[in-house]
């Protein structure tokens, strides 16, 4: 399939409600051809997604993938390069937040929020460098929590899987950074805007209106801002949060 | 069964030739009854070491278990409470350091690591949790290395597992410190003595004259002073270190 | 004297031939007034700085002030609030890179390097709280250095100055954040291309052409868009290394 | 003077009625002869702690020192090397603690915390590296505070002050481990009995019954197992804090 030369591809693993579509549309809006993944099971939404990014002027591929299995990240990476163009940005956007005490922490929470958290993250940065290496370019990108920095009480799954996270960033922003791939962890400290924090945070507009709490198209501009750095003077670690936040 | 109300058992999981069977022999010597653990396939070298623990005077159980396994964890800890007697210290000490890089780790690989050394920390620190708990004591420790601070290049999968690690360790001491549990996380940075150590450093002899790398006896008496730490000054992470190494 | 509501002013402390100019060539592009400020000796320079950005269509003062005295910060401050214009943007850059054993450390280096790289910054950080916080607005930045982070060899001077002047970036952040000023910390990680450089750097033109070495200008685009951060999520700590930095 | 060739000499720097002197008393237990120091107008309190050692069977010396001197603080390593012994253990352990929002922060004020806080660690710290760098043994420890590790609101004196002392520790771990000199850094953190606290916690005698507050006699029993730690397995960085603190 020939490719226009100046297209550049941006995956986003984990587009939902938040963050993740936020991403899709503002490095759509920056001129890039986005796809957008997601569990099969939502691929409605995330069809909408696509759907709203392509009304408003960009291109957007709506794929549903579980991100934990390997054979479908495989392919995943295998078919945009080959279908879609080189993939120029891929952030992995993937959460999983749960609390429970350490008594009623069960092995399968604690697999699960990893694989999710953790082990779909390895295995999206490790394709993405297969990919990139040999061209010396792109950026990947790794979306963090207050969780990735410290455990707390009630966080042992999801602290010890956003901690893995981190480390695996940090691990191959150190050996990717000197192939010219840009590696960089950002930390999302506070509530988000989404579909979670409607539910469980009552005075929610109030804080919106406030800006205190974290806004998704917010966030989006750091990740582009990133992406625009000059490779003499990369970020590989940043944390945002609302300014209301005194730690 | 009957049991001697001021029984101590300490048990070390992980007690190979290095740490585990060093933290094993010192909490003998502190008046502990022991219980030391690994692979199956390991249990002669493990019996040896309860053998010479017993030849000098102490009280020492070796017993094959696979600690990434739920239900062997789960039935190790149910037959020392019943069989043996209190648990009053358990010692993580399981380390599984590889060194890939991130486009040549493998699923497999990434996934092994994990499992062994965070998976099965938490497994043991909740079990250990819900059997201190209820009686308001005991301590938990966890070995940590230079990777649960920091990725490198490399170490993808090692430093996210204990990073991962860490973070469970935090979490636990914020949560059951407020119930009596000291849980601390222990730091060894630097080469350590041991059958690795010997096939892999030269002048190891040389070295460990001049103290330039962790000899497991001296880890151990750290380990047992953290013990002896008051519960107003509890210690939480702290790193050991060669006086030779400027880090 | 009336002022014209919508200027903005940017104030850079220690605006050398590097990240200093940089920064003020930057805001001036992005449309603020700036003062930049330097030992009063290097006036010239200064002077030619500020002719440089005028040039270029911008506007710019050149004040010699010497950053250590309270005094002449104060003066700062209270003449640009009332001859120029409200500060939006004030940016304090002055480092004192020194490096001595400990005990060829004299209280004469140690001192100094704190008056230079923290006292300074405090002063600076306090005069702009004063006046921004009446307003609701504003943002402080601090450059910071790897000895900002963490004590090596040689560095003690260094690092104490580098590491004070980071908590009080932390401490103002959490203060000053809920009241609306944005506080950061910009840690540099590696050699800046400047005077400094050219001289104990032989193939710093190599480095240079291969992005090997950070650029000032480079350096200077991540605080303009730290200044465009919206305040749901802002940017408190950072780092800027060269892609070639293996950490 | 002919000295005991077995003497060995502990100097704890800022020994008032709570760590340091449980940590000259406990050293002195250990069998080292004590030598403690405070502002001379402090001396008869600094009398009685040495008379109450004394008393224990112990060996003490109490000195008016202002720490912040140079002048002073060489002339006490010069006595005691030249009139007591060799001085095998060095503690400062002078705190700070203030409180000021930034804009109430006077420079006076950020001045004298740091240099009660920083700089007079610093001199002691060059002074006993001057003396145990050519016997190439000595251990030379710092007590730290929550502030060590991170500005809060209100701390932005007291952080910058003991940030900047734990990188003089970290800068000269690095330096001075390599030559034979344990250096290490403490952490204490939460509230420590003493005057301080009596005079400003209500519940004080019920949160000591439930070892809710720091005990110095509990601290002092880590630092003295820091000074027996072996060379090949040196803690550089430790936190004392109470079983119930949650962080």
């Amino acid at each position: 399939m020939p490719q226009d030369a100046a297209k550049r591809v941006c995956l986003v693993i984990g587009a939902g409600d938040g963050v993740g579509g936020a991403l899709a549309k503002a490095f759509a809006q920056d001129g890039f051809e986005v796809v957008v993944t997601r569990r099969a099971r939502h691929l409605d939404q995330l069809q909408a997604l696509a759907d709203e990014i392509a009304a408003a002027g960009g291109k957007a591929h709506a794929m549903g993938v579980d991100a934990r299995s390997e054979e479908e990240t495989v392919a995943l990476f295998e078919h945009i390069e080959r279908e879609i163009g080189p993939l120029e940005v891929v952030v992995f956007n993937i959460g999983a937040n749960v609390r429970f005490g350490i008594r009623e922490t069960t092995a399968r929470v604690f697999t699960k929020v990893w694989e999710m958290a953790c082990f779909a993250g390895f295995l999206a940065g490790r394709e993405a460098a297969k990919v990139m290496v040999p061209r010396g370019r792109g950026a990947i990108f790794f979306t963090g929590a207050t969780a990735s920095q410290r455990g707390r009480e009630g966080f042992a799954a999801f602290a010890a899987a956003k901690s893995g996270l981190r480390a695996v960033a940090q691990s191959m922003a150190r050996e990717l950074g000197p192939k010219g791939i840009h590696v960089a962890h950002v930390i999302c400290d506070g509530s988000i805007d989404g579909v979670f924090s409607r539910e469980n945070i009552p005075d929610l507009d109030q804080r919106l209106a406030e800006n205190r709490v974290l806004k998704p198209a917010d966030i989006a501009e750091s990740y582009v801002a990133l992406y625009h750095q000059k490779p003499s003077a990369w970020t590989h670690e940043m944390d945002l949060r609302p300014w209301s936040e005194a730690w």
